[in-house]
Order: C-alpha cells, then structure tokens, then sequence
C-alpha cells in the first residue's frame, strides 16, 4: 500500500494516509520513549521486531475471534491498518503485580491477581497518563457509555488468548496495555501489542523480557524482543524475508 | 448509652465501645487535620457542630431510605451508632469539578459534571488515599463483588437527596466523601456527613463553606460550618440544649 502524508508522529510509531481513506500505514520506528515521554532513546532493529512482533500477535488474536484494526505487513518495519477513531483511553490488564500499581497500593511485586485487574488510563503525556474509572469516561465524553464494557471484554478475551501463548513460551504475561478506535461504528483493538506495552516474565528466572529493560538501564533491550519472538517462532531479520 | 473502653482514635473522632456489643459511641472531636493527616490543629466547637450537623443529616437520609448507622444524640459532641464492620474504601461522589479531580484530569475548577463522577478511594493515609475501581476492590478482597453496586447505588441516592437539600438553602453540594460497614450482613452508611468531608460552597458567591477553608488557610472554619447549620435549621449550643 502507497505511503501518503504523514498524519501524525507519536513516541513510537509514525502514521501515515494511504489511497484508501480507510486505510493507514504504521512504521514503528526505532525510538523507545518512558516516564511519559522524559526519557528517550533509539535502539536499533526495535521498529522492525517490533512491527514483526505486533503483526504475529494481531493475526493471532483474529484468529482467536479478537477483533482488529491489522490488515497486513508492508515492509519490515511498516504496517497496513484499518484507519480508526481512537479513544483516547488505555486498557490495562494486569495478571501479577508490577510498576505502578505497586507503588500506588503497597501491593509486592510479583503478587499473583485473581482475578486479573483491569485499568483505564487516560492517555494524556501532558497530565502523566492518570488512572481514571468509567464514570470519569462516560462525564468526560472519553468513550460513550455502551463501548465501556466491550473494552473491558475484549481486553479480558485478549488476556485468556495471550496468557497461553506465552506460558508456552515459557514466558509469564504480567500485564499490558491496550488502545481501541472505532471503524465505522463497530469498536476494535487498535495501536499494537508489542514488548513495548507489555511486561513479560521469563516464566523461570523471573528475568524481565520488555522495555522495563529499558526504563531501568538494564540493557539488553531488542535482544530480549529477539528472545521473546524466537520462542514464539515469530520470523525476524533475514529468515522474515 | 454509657461508654466503655475506647476502641480506635482516628483523626478527628474517638469510638468507644458500648454495654450494647452492637452499638457504639462515636465522639467527635475539636481536632481537625487535612493532607492525609499532616496538616492538624484543634478547632474550638468543631466536634459538637459536627456531631449535631451529622445528627441532623443522618436522620433525613434514613426519613428519606438512606439505611445508616445513626441512632440517636449521646450528648453535645457524641452520638449513639451501630457497630459496623467498615469497608476500607470511601466512596466519592461529584457533582462540581474541585480539588484532586482538577488536578489529576486537567478539569476546570466548578465545572458541572453531568452525570454526577463517583470515585473509590482506599481508605489508606500512609498510600496517601489512592484512588481505586471495582477491580482492585474485588482482586484484593476490600469488599465483596456484590457490595460494589449498592455502594454506588446508596451514593447516589445520598445526592439524590442532599443535592436538593443543600440547595434549598443556597448552598451547592459539591462533592462529598462516604463510608460503609456491614451491620449483620447489611451494608449501611457509616462515619459521618459534616463540613469536614465534602464540600459546600455559597450558590451565589461560590465562598467555600466547608473543610477547604481549613486546607487553604482561609480562617472562619467553624463558622461557616455554623453558617451552613444556620440556613438548614439545625440547632446548636443554647438553642439544641
Ligand atoms: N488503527 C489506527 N488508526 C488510527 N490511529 C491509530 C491506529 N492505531 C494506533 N493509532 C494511533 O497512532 C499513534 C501511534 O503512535 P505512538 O508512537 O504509539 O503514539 P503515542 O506517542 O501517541 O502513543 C497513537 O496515538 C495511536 O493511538
Ligand atoms: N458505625 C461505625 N462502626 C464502626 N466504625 C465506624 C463507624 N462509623 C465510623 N467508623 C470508623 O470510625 C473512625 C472514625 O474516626 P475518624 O476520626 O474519622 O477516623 P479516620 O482518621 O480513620 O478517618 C473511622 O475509621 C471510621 O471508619
Ligand atoms: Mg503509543
Ligand atoms: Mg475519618
């Protein structure tokens, strides 16, 4: 799909309009952001393991029955979309205890959810992406009233398909963020599922396989993407050719 | 109902047990504080225009179907309740937009919000009173799933009648903070409804009546609490003797 003009570009990913005016193009570029945006490097290869990871993972949960905005690939680091109305809200799903829901509740990382809690952020860099509930959505106008438990499903539907993909990966799904749009009326997950809005686990070691690599220093980074794809047999680099 | 051994002093009230083991004294105290306990002082009459306001309040809830743990005056600043076993969360309910909520969302102070916002918060001074949804409440146990709803119900219905109430007498009910316990398995409104946990401003000057004047250091605390007795006709000093 022809690359038109570039609409918008965010931390991460570059948006750009196609001849189809249902249709955008991703690029995921190399440029890793945290702590809403203060922090930012570029790390080499993360747009294309990243745009690979997220393709892999979208197909997956189509498959699954997970509605999605993923059409196809078009190049290594460049993704065909349905064009959405994104909400302006986050959906996170946390399976164990991690970051700030530690620090807000006292809570010991690692702590196991059962079940599994379920967030919406409001995403906004400017206000430090707050925690808000449905009651701020529906006075807000962030979402109308009745996309509210559909979120909240498909983000659940999401966590029972990607929560054994990676436990047989060996790998444990702490938590993630989703975003959703709509296309002509019907809401569907947008944005990308990808190590860059999740936490993984190495079920084993407990070693973290995600950007918390990158938001603590640990370096590493693309080389845990790259462990992560390899384990769930997603191709990159030469063999995705 | 005569006191017996005290049970827990908290930050602006002191609850003794009674010879009735379903029954308790709640005495309200002159000690005010705000900021998660941080900012503290006495201020003189607090305790009885607060006990005798609460009084006053709890009553017309219950007139009007509000289920509660009021029972009857035990003297100027005390008063006889049930014993209830208290949820760790305090309900918020917002008909203006004022004070955490302006900062955290980015929201003009007074804005209406249309419908009124309800917000959980843990009850947790240390945490600094974090704010909470349904799902860290049903994850960690701090009510049961099904006493969710009839938190949110019993709330709303609190603005239902108060709203009207409080404008009767020129005053908007801007926002206010709710506690429930269990009583024999029965979910009840607890602790208290006075100047100290909402707030209430003049309809027409929009003057803080209530607890902010206290926070920002605006003097005349106690009385425009009394100022607010006043104009809903509830008796204090000589007059409720
Ligand atoms: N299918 C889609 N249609 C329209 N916008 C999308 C779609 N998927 C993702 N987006 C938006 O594109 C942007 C992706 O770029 P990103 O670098 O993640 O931005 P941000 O810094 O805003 O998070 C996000 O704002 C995201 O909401
Ligand atoms: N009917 C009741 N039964 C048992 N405890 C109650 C009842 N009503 C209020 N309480 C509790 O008594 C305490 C009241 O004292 P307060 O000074 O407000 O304490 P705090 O500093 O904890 O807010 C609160 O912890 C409140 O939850
Ligand atoms: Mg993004
Ligand atoms: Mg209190």
């Amino acid at each position: 799909m022809e690359k038109r003009e570039e609409l918008y570009a965010g931390k991460a990913k570059t948006v750009y309009a196609t001849e189809d005016p249902d249709r955008l193009v991703l690029q995921f570029r190399d440029d890793a952001s945290a702590f809403d945006g203060t922090k930012r490097e570029a790390l080499a290869r993360k747009g294309e393991v990243n745009n690979r990871f997220n393709a892999h993972l979208m197909r997956h949960l189509a498959a699954a029955g997970v509605p999605n905005h993923f059409e196809s690939l078009n190049g290594a680091d460049e993704s065909v979309v349905k064009r959405l109305e994104m909400l302006p809200v986050e959906c996170v799903v946390r399976n164990r205890a991690a970051g700030s829901l530690c620090r807000r509740l006292g809570i010991a990382p690692g702590r196991e959810l059962d079940p599994p809690i379920f967030e919406f952020f409001l995403k906004d860099d400017e206000l430090g992406d707050p925690m808000i509930n449905e009651s701020h959505i529906v006075t807000f106008g962030w979402a109308e009233a009745d996309e509210i438990e559909p979120m909240k499903a498909i983000s659940r539907q999401v966590n029972d398909v990607l929560t054994g993909l990676f436990a047989d990966a060996s790998i444990t799904l702490v938590d993630y963020k989703l975003e959703f749009g709509r296309f002509h009326g019907e809401l569907l997950l947008g944005d990308e599922f990808s190590p860059d809005g999740c936490r993984l686990w190495d079920a084993r070691s407990g070693e973290s396989l995600d950007k918390d690599r990158f938001r603590q220093d640990l370096g590493g980074v693309i080389e845990a993407y790259e462990e992560v794809a390899r384990r769930l047999a997603i191709p990159l680099g030469e063999e995705a050719r």
